[in-house]
């Protein structure tokens, strides 16, 4: 027998019927001969409804209570499930994040995975149980309980997964990972594969399938990953190491919305100066820049608009320009094939395309652009790179 | 500082609006100099919802699973509380079951309390927290959790009070225990005291004002409890050992409607055998009656209309009458005082009424009457005794 992850989202559960269709997929995979762990998110919006209810409360609620009222609907949904597969003729656990053995640290709301003790959920494999854990928790050194922040339950599962040493499988409600976000162009093509160090710059620039933290836990302990749809009918997505994935000179496009162009002119105050009191005010900074035209130290860096507030607070001088997107391409053959980057500012330049910023990375090249013409460029780089 | 234990049930939490209400009344308690312990149970209806959903799911669901069900209700409710009483500016700290420190035994759904380690509690205490425990569940010897059964969170009131040596307050949406359901009858009078064993005839009779698991283990370990409405702006009722509370004869008079009467002629089967039978079959007998008549012998036993089903699949000849109900006369001086089961079938024989069964304890009278003339002879009681 086999181990195997599997994990279903929120969506995947959100009605009685969708449950009772992820029990008969569980049971299916139990009789194939496999040992099922199922990692489960909260039924649909759930979360986002227990967190409103705590805003009517209290504006700010203590986080180590928003933790105890979040929690809750993972443990709906996983014994709910248990019951379902129950209710099909195999026998079926639910198991909380504590129970399943996931010690974590850190921050109530954004939890980080200590250890998990899988000897549990073991017992109970061999005793022929399919197992249903409750995702995105745990608990902490002092028996709270503690949530791993949003899209923690692929964390759950691939943390499992590297423990029992097998594959893990994340369901979902898009068919796998696509060169371009599908809902933006219809023509894009679904990978068969694609590495961990892809994935994690596609999901950090902003294609959310799986969260980052995820991949690079898979990354870290060599899981392979599988994300398809939640049907299990249509084969999706591999995440492997870069030598096990198919190759390709650009793997994909992507975008982010929102983004907040800031520039200062620095005076009398360090760049260290200025980012030590932005980091006080916990404002997220992404690229930063930095110009000295003729003696004169100018700084600019990319934030998020709900961020804009914050910065203003900060101080005197800031110039904000609004309405931006950040266009990413991504692939790993950037890092031994030259001329990707001559390509992408050939292909802008030919097209009269205004940018503000550019920032690489090994596996990347973003630009910032004005959101209007975001869609133009995107098709630009579809086209050149045929994706 | 004095301990006190306060339990509000679902009705006083059902709504955003009623949590901040009871948030107030724990934080003016606070700010009374007391350290205040608050057992809530799950909000308005939600537990039937969750075992509604589960029932969708599943017609038998595991019971463990239903245990981990419905024990996120009072999860929900417990944090949210404790969000609400943060926002009136005093600390607080929900804990579930488990983390409260009740460990039980027994049944799912139905489980005891083994024992509580209120450890955790007076440290909490002692740092200034309101604390905030989730009734009604507990964690077994296997780490399960596990539910008290319905009227659960009573007992884990009460037991959290006989740890930490304190009374305990039991708030409702009624003003206190009254001689008779006021619903039935609007001038009955409000009891300003009553003794233990009165409120748990008073509640096993029909009285559901207080789970008498509650009563019994206040009673055991002198636990002094007050009943009271949740607004706390009206004296409720206080149930103390016999001889602190005022002296009556009579304390009240209760219904139960859906009782099922049976009857059985035996023939080649001992009484032993049929009750073993119905007992092995979880059928819940109450009284139970035996005549021999020209050496046949008659047995007669009073059930639920739930159980008729399972009674006849259990074998031929049962005879049943339904519709019909259980009236109660309930009084501590039934001990002491003669005459009062004389003046109960005075008052039946002077108004024709016929009864099926009668049965006494030490400290009430009930009989069986058809339910269309319960009210009649509630009256008659009423009128006899003054209530």
């Amino acid at each position: 027998m086999k181990n195997v992850v599997m994990k279903f989202g929120g969506s995947s559960v959100a009605s009685i019927e969708k449950i009772m269709s992820v029990a008969r997929i569980l049971v299916k995979r139990k009789r194939d001969l496999n040992n099922v762990v199922c990692v489960v998110s909260a039924m649909g919006d759930t979360t986002d409804i227990l967190i409103k209810k705590a805003q009517e409360i209290n504006k700010k609620p203590q986080k180590r209570e928003l933790d105890v009222l979040m929690s809750t609907g993972e443990l709906v949904s996983s014994s709910l499930l248990a019951m379902a597969v129950e209710s099909l003729g195999e026998k079926a656990i639910s198991l909380s994040g504590a129970q399943a053995g996931f010690k974590t640290y850190g921050r109530y709301g954004f939890s980080k995975i200590l250890d998990v003790d899988t000897k549990y959920i073991e017992e109970k494999l061999i005793d022929n149980y399919i197992v249903i854990v409750a995702g995105f928790q745990g608990v902490n050194g002092i028996g709270d309980t503690t949530t791993l922040g949003r899209g923690g339950s692929d964390t759950s599962a691939v943390a499992l997964a590297a423990k029992l040493g097998c594959d893990c499988e994340i369901y979902t409600d898009v068919e796998g990972i696509y060169t371009v976000d599908p809902r933006f162009y219809k023509k894009a093509k679904k990978l068969s594969s694609i590495s961990y160090e892809e994935t994690m710059e596609m999901a950090h620039l902003g294609a959310k399938v799986i969260d980052p933290r995820a991949v690079e836990l898979a990354q870290k302990y060599e899981v392979k990953l599988y994300i398809a749809l939640n049907t299990c009918n249509v084969l999706g997505t591999v995440i492997d190491k870069e030598e096990n994935v198919e190759k390709s000179i650009i793997r994909g496009v992507s975008s982010i919305d929102n983004i907040l162009l800031v520039n200062k002119k620095l005076e009398n105050q360090s760049i260290a100066d200025l980012f030590s009191e932005l980091a006080k005010n916990g404002v997220n900074i992404d690229v930063i820049n930095q110009n000295i035209i003729e003696d004169e130290v100018y700084v600019s860096f990319t934030s998020v608009i709900e961020e804009k507030d914050t910065i203003n607070s900060i101080g005197d001088g800031f110039n904000f320009i609004e309405n931006v997107s950040k266009v990413s391409v991504i692939g790993n053959a950037m890092r031994t094939e030259p001329g990707v980057a001559a390509r992408i500012f050939d292909v802008l330049n030919a097209n009269n395309i205004k940018f503000y910023q550019v920032s690489t990375s090994e596996i990347s090249v973003s630009i910032i652009v004005d959101t209007v013409i975001k869609e133009k460029v995107m098709k630009l780089f579809i086209r050149e790179f045929d994706l």
